[in-house]
């Protein structure tokens, strides 16, 4: 390993780190959106004011799972690179933004999803669940256009990981645009998206078998 | 070591940090909710607004012991770690997020542990801690039955752990159960746990001592 | 590499380490003083409540790209450096704490952009702009008065970096002054900078090229 | 390097990392308690709101110097270690969950210093300072009593860091005696303390020098 190997290493370990923080961190703030109900006097009263907050159970569960998928398939680039240079670091710190961005969306799904403002809602939500995508897209897409920045014999892991990633702008489309005709469909696809990545992401090909 | 077994240490060491991140953030996100008394005008008011939260500097210390716990195990279970897998990856996501989701349960029984639905609130955070003693188990588990996530010479200490390991989720199902009975009797045995288990998690026979 | 060095590297990594999470906590707290609108009781008065909160939008993605952009530039500044002292610890505890700050100009922009206070709020805004990159030259001069802290052969970079970093402090001493004249006009030249520099930051020349 | 020394360095290094990210959080959510003045209506009514905030404003400056004191010291002391065990994991946890509660005193002493419950305050916040000293004195103690915890050829900084570390509990408990007589002595202390050894701790001999 030449000197410039390790600077490069060295690189790309603390963007990574710093993005584990950004990602950590969003995906733990979420639980300060989830609010105890207030003022209860009874256990009855107490089970009912919790059980009213299933929407923001819901939202809660959606993000967290959109945020760990999202740091697993950013978790699983980083583990193909072999570096990383100036552009990357502009489109990861696109990416991170968005996705500090989620409580916002979350808090506003949580709290206007079964009110007459549903669409709107949703609307955001699954909107900024393209721009998401779309800076997930960005970053992935210039490493691709710049293959030094991976390892070696990476080629195929590249490949097949690049036919499951352009669906994700599309799906979440689908979602932004079904916001408009029902809040229910788009956020329900929304939910399905996020649960249906985690076990994908999770029980999937792993890149490693390609090494 | 082979390119593999670099690039596995890799993966293993950022799920380490990402997870380390959800804990310290959840530990330290804990003490948003111990409320400075509002508007007390004298020494004598000040003094009895803090007295009065004490339900939530029990509900705190409690809740930052077990988090902590499930820290020190957590780290522990790493340390005989070799590898880490897809399936790892999964239930170590469900874990994280049932860490995360603390602060709620205990901001609700520092808000209700005086109150008439004193045992709702008792019962969701044994429920909860049920919950995290069940995921731990999933990780736990699934990598007890795939022994080649461990490194070699490890079985003496797993199985000494797991005979440790597999009272947690009993031990907050009669926590749970108790709550149905009595608020103080499920909060106390659920303190209890966490104050024992970090006494013990420190003392114990450390994993090092078998390598 | 002696024992002796190795220690400094150690240092070195723990001081990034704690450094990447103050930015990347601070970063991430900002979407924190974006609020979901209360109370709109039909999509219209939603997307109403949604659009006023622009100047939320506007701080918020200003002071993301600042914190961004200082996470860099500190970045950049460590793969320089070869090893850090006491008094440059200092330094980057200073940085720390005006970066950890920026959340409270931040919402003072947010709330009070369009009102009779705004350019109080913008003067707050640039000035304490002023004060980080203030820090930022404490940190980075320092270095520079004490060559030892640097790799060899980076003293073409040094140079460069410093003929780019020196216009900092006036830019934001110019938005500051401004403030007294107008908010929007110093307001606007803080948002420029931020995003100028987050481009620029990641576009420009990389001392990695220079090695 | 052995394999068990191997292992004995990870731990280190992650309870380094959990340590920091508890210290990181923790200084960065002070920030949360200084609050934006709220219905100023003139550029004159926002000054003077801002103005009043000053008990805010010095309440985190010295809560975040003691904490990045804290730090510093923490991260001196894993400078000298060569391992940790057990005990060391429990005090440490136990200093980490008196950093984390420093958010507390902190807003305590910015509500409560300009009014009648000033005392109650400032003891709380000294008080809570000695608890801190004591926790460090725990974990410094035990690896001074355990000198195997130690890398070799460390003793003359061990001692001298002794006799510098053994006044800190004696100047919290001056604080907090003071705090019944006069809250401004008291809190005037904990600041000229956590000031001071921001100071000092940056510019005082570092123990690399003994190496």
């Amino acid at each position: 390993m030449s000197a410039g190997d390790e600077h490069e290493s060295k690189d790309t370990g603390r963007t990574e780190a710093f993005s584990d923080g950004v990602f950590a961190i969003a995906i733990t703030l979420l639980i300060l959106d989830v609010k105890v109900p207030l003022g209860a006097t009874s256990e009855r009263a107490l089970l009912h004011g919790l059980a009213e907050e299933w929407k923001a159970y819901v939202a809660y569960t959606m993000s967290f799972s959109l945020i760990l998928v999202m740091w697993v398939n950013h978790h699983r680039i980083f583990t193909l690179l072999r570096k990383i240079d100036q552009p990357f670091l502009f489109w990861n710190g696109l990416l991170l933004m968005v996705v500090s961005i989620v409580p916002f969306p979350t808090a506003l799904v949580a709290d206007y999803f079964d009110t007459p403002a549903a669409r709107t809602a949703a609307a955001v939500y699954a909107g900024h669940g393209l721009l998401i995508a779309l800076a997930f897209q960005g970053v992935w897409q210039h490493a691709r256009r710049n293959r030094h920045l991976f390892a070696r014999g990476t080629e195929a892991v590249v490949e097949r990981l690049n036919a499951q990633y352009r669906f994700g702008p599309l799906m979440y489309l689908i979602a932004f645009a079904l916001a408009f005709v029902s809040a229910e469909a788009s956020i329900g696809l929304c939910l399905l998206f996020a649960i249906y990545f985690s076990f994908m992401g999770f029980t999937g090909q792993s890149p490693q078998k390609h090494r």
